[in-house]
């Protein structure tokens, strides 16, 4: 059987029309589906507002103690608990998770090299069985950026990497295909020109983008993650925004092996 | 089937030792289980470092937007998946939801007539079946103390009457006790006597102390709700403190039609 799982950046998450828009396509894609999210930039806000500073060291979160409360409050109840809502109200029977949850994403705390990440969390595994009883149920699972190392402590995870574990765990049952949405229509050939998206790379194609230089900065992580999850049987990895959701929409980054 | 619906209070929730003796005790109970919690002084707590002021009228909280965003972010993000990463450290498998998960429970807006309560909701119904099916896979479902109208709005509802409405709904399938855990060691003939409980409450003796004076103040509403889920096929009540959990306790109030 079918599983679409789609990962949304903190850019759709921070505008409420973009959001409305990109959770009505969701929606109305066929069949068993899985969203995942983060919550961007209004853990940061809230953050702010408390008086608890953001520490990031090369664009990822160091999540103190109090860092762990925010995202906790933002990205499992606030984010979480309202695009369940509103999913609810378009006929989508959503189920918000943490991967706590069900005991449905385990994972354990970085260990400390050069750099103490505090509370982030590595991903172990997937209880895959358990996701598909909830899908088999007709529920639509929506999972925040949080895992648990099962001995009660919730973990800050990259909504990036649940996304590819999640779909990398759900193969085994399921045709899966990756869809990550962000702010540009896929991988482009010149970064000004929206209109120049690559439609589709493997492995072969990728190794020669690399040369070219096409693929760099914030996408070579991305593209490592999206390979990373085709190898293990993942079945299609597709970038694009959240246009690409539409089932007319042939604009957006294929990747196969 | 047997089923136990827990409701603990606001004092639990707030002192982390007594939530985890409490937490402890929830898990070893035999049989399918589901847990209800408020947020109790929480929400009020990080209201006061936002600048946001809790407004009650009659022991009851307005909830307007801003409330609402807080009572979203404390009961369903910080306390519920706290609650929830602890049980699974008891290997207790448990799921943390609002109302608007799995549309488990259904709700309307207060009507204004005297007081406008805000974003508060009055309870339409409960998806049994939904909730079985997570029960039947294993799940120990942990509830929030919020619902939703089904149009995208979540609404802020007094954790005892989710309790109460929760052990209605599943009594179509279950042989129900719905345990309401308080401070005290259940309604007290002498209320500076925590010896004096009274162990057998039914519809007759109710009357009787009423007429006695015995059931007063907050504990009024709480007893109302108790004989309104009696008469609405719930097997048993029960009301005390943390330790009626234990299964060889006999100090609390059982209450019957």
């Amino acid at each position: 059987m079918k599983l679409s799982i789609v990962k949304i950046g903190g850019n759709v998450i921070e505008n409420k029309e973009e959001l409305s828009k990109f959770l009505k396509a969701f929606s109305e894609l066929d069949g068993p589906k899985i969203l995942v999210h983060g919550g961007g930039k209004l853990a940061t806000q809230l953050g702010k507002r408390l008086g608890i500073e953001s520490k990031l060291i090369g664009g990822r979160r160091i999540t103190d103690a109090q860092s762990l409360e925010l995202i906790t409050m933002v990205y499992g109840g606030l984010v979480n608990k309202n695009i369940v809502a509103e999913l609810q109200s378009l006929n989508c029977n959503a189920i918000g998770l943490s991967g706590a949850d069900g005991n449905t994403i385990q994972a354990h705390k970085r260990p400390v090299k050069d750099i103490d990440y505090g509370f982030a969390g590595d991903v172990d595994g997937v209880s895959a069985p358990t996701v598909s009883k909830l899908l088999e149920a007709g529920l639509t699972p929506v999972f925040c950026a949080m895992t648990h190392d099962g001995k009660g402590q919730l973990l800050n995870t990259n909504a990036d990497t649940i996304a590819s574990e999640l779909s990398i765990g759900m193969s085994e049952n399921y045709e899966t295909t990756l869809y990550y949405c962000f702010e540009k229509k896929g991988v482009l050939m010149d970064v000004n020109d929206d209109a120049s998206v690559v439609k589709h790379i493997d492995s072969q194609s990728y190794q020669s983008l690399l040369e070219q230089n096409v693929i760099a900065d914030g996408m070579l992580p991305k593209m490592e993650n999206c390979f990373h999850a085709l190898k293990r049987n993942v079945h299609q990895v597709r970038i694009g925004d959240i246009g690409m959701l539409d089932p007319k929409s042939t604009l957006f980054t294929t990747l196969t092996l």
